[in-house]
């Protein structure tokens, strides 16, 4: 039964396994773990771990049946897929030297996923690579890999301790750092979706930025063993701080959990001899399953999490999902969207603070009641931006006109029911045009718009607004006044994945909105590209090149870089902005998920090497699109040369 | 006109260049650089060098006639397409701190490059990377080279010698090792197949090694400074044995000489005064052109190279071209290849070596007269080891007698035909079977074959071997009694471009057999697997794996590898072997071309690191198959999964 009930999470986290030993009453290991101990799925071995294929073929000439647990029909089809994940042997060696061992393995490993198919059971736990080559493991697990049904293949690697003071020697290779090999074996097996992992947490664990990488990683398992669990006051199991607060981290990133080894807590409560184990088949309801305790914490641990907020809940469906980003001025939007992003409260209240500022500035208070500042609103859609304008005005106490110009002749049927409706025909007048072409009757003192993209420039504001300036009064205000982009390198092995299953170069060469969850974020974001309203310099161009470097903290460890994650941050007017960069970020705004520029080829960080990383904008008189790419550690291909798969039309 | 004539040579080598300076008379150029100084093009500047377009906009705000070299009638196209290649202003630096600078050079660049299209010029010289980083020159050539039309853009880099000294820093930029520049230019523009490279020689060399890389590079050009001459005893230009030897490996890999600089030089009978250079219009044949001793030079080198041998004649248009290799167990071989492979004389004489020792071994010197010996040969074809092992019964006194077991029904023809002919009725005996499916009325003693593929093992000599072992006497000899195959890691931009164009993953997972030439070697080549006739093992497998590491020469400096040259040695009997391989080949033997197997993404290797690089032989009842990948520096992707894309069939 499921860890407990936590408020909008509806995640696999919520189910608890264990590790079992080998046996081959399934339906006794079943009744046992699950009926009787509570738990959700065991990960029970498939074959008895004495079989060698080499001895067998020593003792009979004949083939003989195989020493799987249990045949098909001991368990029903439902139960063997819900609740077992085959354990694969785990004395299986295919980087071994011993040639016999090799291919023993090999030969047992591919009966025992064939059994596990034919099972179809959902997942198989591989164990770890022994040693630090994994060459012909992954070379078999691949060949397996091409013609797999839908079962997942869980590689399990153990979260040892990394050492920091050998970390500073460049490309040794970082024996210690088991991260290393799971890069290396899902390098081998090219990012196979179905490859994913779990890991074994033991009693120390590595620095808080080495796990930092898992959660960029497709983990779906951490086996916790019960050595890692200390003893509180009253006798009972429980975990230290650092495991606390990784165990969170598995909740929040649907990573489930299992519980393994032998009980090392004895309860006055509970027999915890071993006589009231495995081989007691006539378990009754006082004796409790040895590992409960365990069990009961991490379920205490995961009733404690607080419950999902609002926000959160709302963007599940959202999480790590790639969306094309907007064309807004290519494309007319549609009323549902401007339905969801007129919902941002938080937002509008920002411009309003940023709007109520500028009247203040522009007319002193002794002028209130005498001058009229006139302010543009460009690109007012359905009137959020109207709205907030009037409402600074009447906070302010100064007195305004208002032209709402706006593009969509959609939106502007919209518009004039607003003006209508709240009775503004006096104040506001609808203006049906592109801002770039409106042949406006006076100047603007000051400039309203909401054109930025989650990349900032990438909706075209830099065009539109360069377009309206001449609409602006010499002196007048351009609100926002700037705007920054900011990317950070990030791990995110989904994302990547989800580009690469369209098997073209066009979609590595696309930006993608997406709402980041299971991503590592390997650097603090640096600023790209900057914007200033009104532009008052010579060179008008619009062209961007911005050359940066990252370096990744040393205790890290190796990195995977799958691309890049990109914000904005806009300085509405002084000291009031908006943005999304996870530092600074406007808190409860919604109307901006970060942008995601892939990478073709994901790159491989050695600890104390720095990353190069070059973007550019491009303007030509019908597009405008980014190029990226990187050049240290090693030169990546240019990115969407030409904005050949990813542009933004004028 | 040409600098000579080499027997047999072809390429384009023979003609050679002179880089000019800007001179808007471009009939004067060609008529003073080739009718009078007999170059056979000229790299002349398109544009004046004192144009720079931020001055010009200030100067004027129409847009004025750019001042190119000429208009494009003042040369026929003839004369421009085949007499000049564009030499793009040498001012620009598109990776300047001066962002003025920088834009001034992308426009000047694309004007330019615009221009020598209209005038349809092979080529255009692209000046070097100013400093260490190229990454918005790459990304602007690689703008350019999305729409170019056939042109090629020549990247001068210059051969400048790196200190080894700094080589031991692993992972530092090798500031001087102008091939990484060039590297990380190419993969940024992802090794663009109209992107080549222009060296430029100057007066010290860097190590053999390093200088090596660039044969498995795309050079289409050597610039040589008048500054790397020395002078001779009569006071004429020469070379060092160091620039001679560098001179002979640009001659005898196409790529074409062009002359740079002022003469240095002052010769009795030539008038170097400046007065007699460019701007005098009234040359006279008496004057000669000042760079003329240095062309008469180069061409000197030319004339006294070796005429290419006669084999390498027969195999020029073989040089670098893919080829699949032959299924000869799947398919049935045409005549016209029977008669190819029958040519290989020196491939027979090895054959009767090996078969005199074996016959000798067998039968003792007085037992000669009284013993026959059984010799079957299996897939005889049209009969050459037939003939070869009743020469050898000759030579040795042996008495023979032969079975020709063949499985091609239309070889069958031929060898029943030549058996007529040459009266071998009584000795030979011609089975027309699948040596694997042959039932033998007795056992031989010798089993001769020659199945062999560029890998050894990859026409299935191992498959067949065994299949037909059971036809051999316990104590049997089998010819060839081993066999082993060998890689090397190469540079082959060339392959690797041409495996690209396919644009699809199942062209990478392939090897090809291929007339190596346009390659660098990285390291010794080193065995892979070995398979011993007859093969009295228990375990009867041939699958196979094998692991290997690669270090690369510390004075190479960096490298990139595209994939492996593969290799076969076999020993036919005792002493007696035959191969490719090139440290122990066979000479004058031209059966084989080696293998590639190339890599899906090319690796980088940093001097002092080694390549770990792992090869398995995969079989399955129908077929075989090789898997390959590298697992250091980083790990590629498994190729060739389950034999996916490039398998033989048994």
């Amino acid at each position: 039964m499921p860890l407990g009930e936590r408020a909008g999470d509806k995640s696999e986290s919520r189910y608890c396994g264990v590790e079992t030993q080998f046996n081959d009453d399934m339906p006794h290991v079943l009744a046992f773990n699950l009926s009787h101990g509570s738990f959700d799925f065991v990960v029970a071995p498939l074959m008895d771990p004495a079989y060698q294929p080499s001895l067998m073929q020593k003792e009979s000439g004949v083939s003989g049946v195989l020493p799987f647990a249990g045949s098909d029909l001991v368990l029903s089809p439902s139960q063997w897929s819900s609740h077992v994940v085959g354990k694969i042997s785990s004395w299986i060696d295919l980087d071994s030297e011993d040639e016999i061992l090799r291919v023993d393995s090999e030969i047992t490993l591919k009966q025992e996923i064939a059994w596990a198919s034919h099972l179809s059971l959902q997942a198989c736990l591989l164990p770890a690579p022994k040693g630090n080559s994994c060459a012909n493991y992954a070379r078999c697990v691949n060949q397996i890999l091409q013609g797999l049904n839908s079962m997942q293949l869980w590689l399990r690697i153990p979260l040892v301790k990394t050492d920091n003071d050998t970390m500073d020697v460049v490309n040794s290779s970082n024996l210690d750092d088991s991260w290393e090999i799971w890069n290396s074996f899902r390098l081998l097996c090219e990012h196979h979706s179905q490859l994913s992992v779990a890991l074994d947490v033991l009693n120390s664990l590595p620095s808080a930025n080495s796990l930092g990488r898992w959660f960029g990683e497709s983990v779906r398992a951490a086996i916790i063993s019960t050595d890692c669990f200390l003893t509180n006051a009253r006798g009972y199991p429980c975990l230290s701080k650092r495991h606390q607060k990784l165990v969170s981290g598995f909740f929040n990133h649907s990573i489930q959990i299992v519980l393994s080894g032998e009980p090392v807590h004895s309860l006055p409560r509970i027999n915890s001899d071993l006589a009231a184990n495995n081989n007691d088949n006539n378990v009754d309801g006082v004796q409790k399953h040895p590992l409960r305790p365990y069990l009961d914490y991490v379920g205490y641990l995961y009733q404690r999490m607080d419950p999902l907020p609002e926000q959160e809940r709302f963007e599940l469906g959202y999480r790590d999902f790639l969306q094309s980003p907007l064309q807004p001025l290519m494309d007319n939007l549609e009323a549902q969207t401007y339905e969801t992003f007129e919902k941002d409260t938080m937002k509008y209240i920002q411009y309003q603070r940023a709007i109520c500022k500028a009247l203040q500035d522009r007319v002193p208070d002794d002028k209130a009641s005498s001058v009229t500042t006139v302010l543009m609103v460009v690109g007012a859609g359905r009137g959020p931006l109207v709205r907030a304008s009037l409402q600074a005005a009447e906070e302010t106490g100064r007195k305004l006109k208002v032209y709402a110009v706006e593009k969509n002749p959609n939106a502007v049927v919209t518009l004039h029911s607003l003006v209508k409706l709240e009775g503004w025909e006096n104040i506001v007048s609808i203006i049906s045009s592109d801002m770039r072409y409106w042949d406006a009757p006076e100047k603007a003192d000051i400039l309203v718009s909401e054109l930025l993209g989650s990349f900032g420039d990438n909706e075209l504001s830099p065009e539109c607004l360069d377009g309206a300036q001449r609409l602006l009064k010499d002196d007048g205000i351009s609100i926002p006044s700037s705007y920054t982009s900011f990317i950070q390198p990030v791990t995110a092995s989904k994302l990547y994945n989800d580009v690469k299953s369209h098997k073209d170069v066009a979609h590595f060469e696309t930006a993608y909105v997406v709402k980041l969850h299971n991503i590592a974020r390997l650097a603090p974001p640096q600023p790209v590209f900057t914007f200033i309203h009104p532009n008052r310099s010579i060179d008008k161009s619009n062209n961007r090149y911005t050359k940066l470097q990252f370096g990744v903290s040393s205790d890290t460890g190796s990195a995977m870089i799958h691309g890049f994650a990109g914000y904005f941050d806009a300085v509405l007017y002084k000291e009031v902005h908006l943005g999304i960069e996870p530092s600074t970020s406007t808190p409860n705004m919604f109307s901006w998920f970060p942008i995601f520029f892939p990478l073709r080829t994901p790159i491989s960080l050695h600890p104390g090497s720095s990353l190069e990383v070059h973007f550019w904008r491009c303007c030509r008189p019908s597009k405008v699109w980014y190029e990226w790419t990187v050049t240290s550690p090693s030169s990546s291909p240019i990115h969407n040369t030409n904005g050949r798969s990813y542009w933004v039309g004028l």
